[in-house]
């Protein structure tokens, strides 16, 4: 029996989008998100986020729905700016450059930006000569796992408006965050603090599907062609909306992510107890164990995980993830696994 | 009651492949396309296209497809070949151009190119100042919902073959097209006529996806490397590799498609006796009928369908595509409707 | 003695531009148009338009003009209209696609466009499954060596105006239009009827050089970063100062432009008198005889000009375009050798 | 007096360049560089660099150059690899990207690639989530003033052999390389360490222009059509053509820049005699002192040079830079002026 800490999008999806799917029947929607169900949807998510009046886009992926926004805020020669381990700068195969946009980065120990991280990049950049800065790129949780909290993302918010940059909260791993032990962000902060950002379906319970909010719509009135024009609107747009639907009713979106975010609370308690190491304190649903790397080896007969690349002589640092659909069986087997292993 | 003829991907998806989906459960599958459902899909694909050294990628809809296939094969200088009324043309809000990518077009009165057309725009295109014509993009059926017979798809290869182009088959109604009355084609034609193709889901049962075929990989070994970078890269894969999978179980693609047509036949027959004219002679699931706007108006009461614009004085074109999943209830209600505008 | 009709950027420059250039010896100057030079040439282009709150960038060369402005204005889901025959369209290797835009086109005769192909363009674009237009591009005079009058200016201004579309007039050969036969357009009359246009340099006596006037610079504040962006920003900007601060001092660039038109009337005149029939009345320094091929060649052994394409059996229109450099004695040559044919 | 070590390509051109343009009179050339001179220019280029099966051709300025080779030989999906200094990277504001290329770049204290350097971005990148870097871009000399060896120059291009890297040498100060002292590569040498490199006229002596060489052009048939496509193909390239074929006869590229790094090392030979601290230990044309804030601000009365950045407390570096055309007197006034700070 093999248990897997590979990923939080493994899994097909929640039950009841199934279900609802179902149900569907062979009922005939119009296309490219012009149904009933995509409008349901995208009232729930602004009522979630509190704010009647932001725009809602649903999109099929995280890539696709970072160049896409990225792509739409600037002009040729503006730029955005990313911790340097941010999604955008490394794991996206260029895709923001794609567009024709740079990628400047900040080097951080726990992949959050800071305001004097943003700052200095801005001082940096001081004619023609360079792109211009106009955009900030923060993901909640990030690439490590890692949260910000209101004050931190308030402080933010404060620079962008004071150095006109836009920002952009890349919330793929959103619920995770929301659920970590520590956060006193919520949903309906988004709005004020953000020009956009998306809450993350793939990584929590959906079968796909990511749901822009623009809390003002007047920014970027034609994000639909540009959807379009990048190739990423859906022909069968209600099947986002019906994703969407179920997640935001009764509130499972945040139950499922609660759940993760105890699997991993739960993982984390058994790491510190057996004295693991980890590269950063994360208190969301990513670990970052460093292991001798003869227990990496042990380890992965039984369980799949990503290894996030060498450590200290003789370590590995891997990476556990834990999703709604993680076990407390295979929470308990991998803590076994782990204590052979110390013992 | 409302019936539909709007459109074919207006439905979620076959029944067999929603019940496929449920099967899973909360199995754990590797990410981005690397599972094994993913690969028995792409296995059958090569096999019921015979060509069993092709490279099978799957991706999720068809504007995606097109310009991430053809800016991987075009350097940057370089042009396509389409029809004036062809969908990279007109419908994809100039997603091929955003890559950077001019579209050369001829005029055509059926969707259809020839190789004169091909060989026309060829030299009108002589130097350095001009872009190059590096690649012949077709769809079979076409937007008009005409087919290509086996001898002209040979005749433009040749073209291809001769001028050195890369022909590329838009296949997002393949099925159709191969189950039209008419069409000599076979899907095992493909490998040999075609630099690349791909055999829609979207519009002929699946969820989503469309199945994309390189006969020959070595033309395109980083093919997943541009999936990524254009935003294409499903973080779930194994989702597409379930729609493919079923659908080419048991031949259950070949016979949705012909179900489609089959209704859509029916409706043509029924178009002829009350000797309603029609945009073009099209054999596959979409019909262009011209009417009185008065009867247009009266449809729209009852049926959903397509204005494909304005025709003769006080007349209009509209477009009727049958699905899997029309029923001969809908096609004889449209039919009676017709009749009573009719007398 | 080969004389050339081939062109009006086939000689070095004026005299005086060299002069000019010959005088500054080893003057250091500031870089990429800072200097005082390139702020007098703009002054003296702000003077001669009549518009002091104009922005005057100098660019090197007309696809590159073309292409940094287009994208400066379009977001990436926008499009630009052009005539069919239009530089942009078809003698530009793609340039305005490479910045991810397409060019949307009108079949014309005179190769000049009229406000009903542009609305017909605009109807036929309604919603986000096609690209939206956004700006029109125009030249005057046009790749025919037709002009626009003042009255159908206005009247493309108008329906720009009505339609949200910016107007960008690409004025590489200006002054041909502006001194051309019929014209009642004026250098001061553009800032109000245009949202940029460009003065052509390199086709009137510069060196090189285009000058982009913007007359309401908040349309585009950040110009130099697209010009850098873009590769068009030249390091020694003063170079470019220097030939616009020479063409706009005592009336130069009118003057060549003039001497120009002139030639072109003189040889225009022969040919009617010939009774050589042409493509188009062309009032500007551009001439397209239809002339048979035997003549052509024979014409080939003593002057250069351009092949523009085969036309009635047996016959080739040619394109014999005058400069500032054109002597009487070319234009009589070429007459005689004409009614040699003839007789 | 002011005296300026701004730049090194703060002047209008060598005389013996005007003088030729001069000569040109009213004669007149074939457009975009198919004449007669721009052919013996390149064929004198060929002889220089001993490549006689080399593709020559010439543009404009150094962004454009950098951003039209490197979109060439890339795929959309491909990155090169600079340093962090590079031009590429800082001062082209984004032009790379702006083809849908990233630029990876390592630390460097010199302004010098390293073959570890180079091997360890490869090492990092590892699969199709990440760009995959395929092209090397140096410069010689670096933006720091330093040159490579020709031992430093193979260990660089065995790795990129090995690991299937295009090399590609920005020689914007290829002269002032390889007149410093130290210097032991020819541009003899360059043919076989580079699949393609410039000769940079813009900074030693010429009008305008760099020269691109591509030692093997079955590597890059089309480049014209890049070359306007991007919009770098000027109509008068007989200009550049006179530019190069001036500066390749009788040595003169070589002497000019010869000059430049003498006046600098005598420029140097003070600063160390004044035992002012530098940046780096640069050889050719660029030196970058570390000065007392109070120094930097009485030397900017008298002499022209560029800020690079603050130093050690109450420090900036400065930049000063010679060309052809500074003088002994010029350098003499600022070893005075600095005498004078000291005592």
């Amino acid at each position: 029996m093999m248990y897997s800490f590979q990923n939080d999008y493994s899994e097909c999806c929640h039950p009841s989008i199934l279900e609802r799917l179902a149900s569907l029947g062979t009922q005939a929607f119009p296309g490219y998100g012009t149904d009933e169900i995509y409008a349901a949807a995208a009232a729930k998510i602004r009522e979630a986020v509190g704010c009647p009046e932001a725009a809602v886009h649903f999109l099929i992926g995280g890539t696709q729905t970072n160049l896409i926004i990225i792509d739409a805020f600037l002009r040729p020669w503006e730029a955005v700016i990313a911790a340097d381990s941010g999604h955008i700068n490394i794991h996206e195969t260029g895709a923001v450059e794609g567009t024709g946009h740079k990628v400047l980065t900040a080097p951080t120990e726990d992949g959050k930006l800071t305001p004097a991280m943003i700052d200095g990049i801005c001082r940096a950049h001081t004619d023609e000569h360079m792109v211009r800065p106009q955009m900030v790129y923060l993901s909640d949780s990030t690439e490590l796992g890692t949260i910000y909290t209101k004050a931190e993302l308030e402080a933010i918010h404060d620079l962008c408006r004071n150095r006109g940059l836009y920002l952009f909260l890349d919330g793929a791993r959103l619920g995770a965050a929301l659920c970590a032990e520590g956060n006193d962000l919520a949903l309906t902060d988004l709005p004020r603090l953000c020009d956009v950002f998306y809450i993350g379906g793939t990584k929590n319970g959906a079968m796909f599907g990511e749901a822009v909010v623009i809390p003002d719509p007047s920014l970027l009135p034609d994000f639909r062609y540009q959807l379009k024009h990048r190739g990423g609107m859906l022909a069968k747009g209600f099947l986002l909306g019906v994703n969407f639907d179920v997640l935001f009713t009764d509130g499972l979106y945040m139950r499922l992510a609660a759940q993760a975010d105890r699997m991993a609370a739960r993982l984390k308690e058994g790491l510190v107890r057996l004295q693991i190491p980890m590269l950063v304190d994360a208190p969301a649903n990513q670990l970052f164990p460093v292991l001798p790397n003869s227990w990496v080896d042990k380890l992965r007969r039984d369980f799949a995980f990503e290894v996030w690349g060498p450590a200290e002589t003789g370590h590995t640092c891997i990476r556990l993830t834990t999703s709604w659909a993680t076990s407390e069986e295979a929470v308990n087997a991998l803590l076994s696994a782990l204590q052979e292993c110390v013992s």
